[in-house]
């Protein structure tokens, strides 16, 4: 399957409330299934929504706070008793300040050890964490008065769209496909070269997400996800708490949007609402005031970044 | 109020579900509160039934497996974003394995340390964990291939029940009223003495609870829960998995209940079900085969151990 989305697992902040879970999504990139932050609970709301657990390959930590992490030691125990093959090694990336409480906790708490656990430390500035020919990830600094990243997945060129009635007219033979659609021309028997661009349309265009909670509002998160097409940043406050966001290293409703506008994003989605919001409308709304092509994280939320 | 009861905040087993929180239950004992166990989502669970957190003194941990235990960290973190009274200590008794993680895990987590944590080593054999006048909670060792505690709430003698027209006649003063509950003489002005019998009948009867979990049946622990009116005993499978059940250190629900018969006790909760069962209710039948007052555990369950 091709997709790319991202499911909310968790979008509450540090106080734990009866509505919504901390912190914690995953992105699905062709069924390898990436999860941002682990909060308590994280676990289950990974099996409340279907994911097939072997597909999990990374785990990123954004920052050391518990509503953000403790759910780890207990996924990861989990996963442990689950059949998971031996070589589906799962990575972890914390800051560099957790490696240690991280590294002691799993050891601790994973029983078996049926499969290898790499731990890696984020580390300042922009970092790619994970590469393949078709998606990076890149780690790139939060503002939180702590040690925090946010992430972005940035899809590679899609495939050429092959055109059938010119593929059928030159003969082209079903086991080149794949190379015509990654661009290559074809060389027909006879030695005549047929230009790719006979044979092709542009593919779709790729995708791309990022990850910023928590933060508190600045210039370098704007440029960090610069032309992101699906921003997804914390909106723990109403603007008329600004104040103590800032002092607390927290955004408002306003700032999230502001961030999605100044980056131009297609869609912003904001979460980590603090636990004195019954209903996220009000936090909505502000945002749209903004940025209007504005959503609010709930549980089980899922956004297909192809269809915005 | 003169409360002591138990109310179970999750009575599900290691591997996750969307049905049962992992363990953790509240023993209120006249608004002091013991928390046993502490699995993720402890602290939502006491949110949702309405405890108050600032009565809660105790956490006992009865074993270091996750389902058990990851709750903590989270739970004290959150008290320490609330307005805890600094001379309101909490105490924390854990496995005497599990002290150095524990204390690393709540010092990396616990931001603030506005109150003081007390981890308290928790020893082989039956030890007493906390004494007042009226309360006696005692760790017993429990069968689970793991250092393992059960843990027992013994209730002091209740005050007797004063007889009012007795009091009447001899014209005893108000404020001599709780000490002839507590079983004094009354003393005349012109040095009569009038036995305490003779204003007073014997009160009602103390009650006591048995936490047992996780364990396999062994006699030891029908010794150590003897006489003990409730037992909280796991009941993880049902007797057609008793191989499995001694292979993991686990009881079956007929486990359970001949343990609360041998021991003769009033009721027998059961709890700490395997996530293959979704309904409880084969495992209270084949309880009730055997000792027919038992009820399954469930999320929100409260016992009034008074009322039996």
């Amino acid at each position: 399957m091709d997709r790319f989305q991202v499911t909310i697992l968790g979008c509450g902040s540090a106080k734990p409330t009866t509505l919504h879970y901390p912190s914690s999504q995953i992105v699905n990139f062709r069924e390898r299934l990436f999860m941002i932050d682990c909060g308590e609970g994280a676990q289950v709301q990974l099996m409340r929504y279907g994911f097939n657990v072997n597909h999990l390959t990374d785990i990123m930590i954004s920052h050391m706070h518990g509503d953000h992490v403790l759910g780890l030691p207990g996924l990861v125990s989990t996963l442990d008793l689950t059949n998971r093959d031996p070589a589906n090694t799962l990575r972890v990336h914390v800051p560099s300040s957790g490696v240690q409480i991280i590294t002691e906790m799993l050891d601790f708490f994973t029983k078996y050890k049926s499969f290898e656990v790499k731990i890696l430390p984020l580390l300042p500035g922009n970092n790619t964490i994970f590469e393949s020919d078709n998606l990076k990830v890149v780690s790139f600094p939060l503002y939180h008065g702590v040690e925090c990243y946010g992430f972005k997945f940035i899809e590679g060129p899609r495939p050429r769209k092959l055109l059938g009635d010119m593929l059928e007219f030159h003969h082209v033979p079903y086991y080149l496909r794949n190379s015509i659609k990654a661009g290559a021309d074809f060389m027909k028997p006879d030695g005549t070269v047929i230009p790719n661009a006979h044979l092709t349309t542009e593919g779709s265009p790729s995708a791309s997400y990022a990850y910023c909670s928590d933060t508190r509002f600045d210039p370098r998160v704007v440029s960090a996800v610069k032309g992101i097409d699906v921003i997804y940043h914390e909106a723990t406050y109403l603007d008329d708490c600004r104040v103590k966001a800032r002092e607390r290293g927290h955004s408002t409703a306003l700032d999230a949007a502001t961030v999605a506008r100044e980056a131009q994003a297609k869609k912003l989605v904001i979460g980590h609402y603090s636990k004195r919001y019954k209903d996220s409308q009000p936090l909505l709304d502000e945002a749209m005031s903004v940025f209007p092509d504005s959503v609010a994280a709930n549980e089980g939320l899922t956004i297909d970044l192809r269809r915005l």
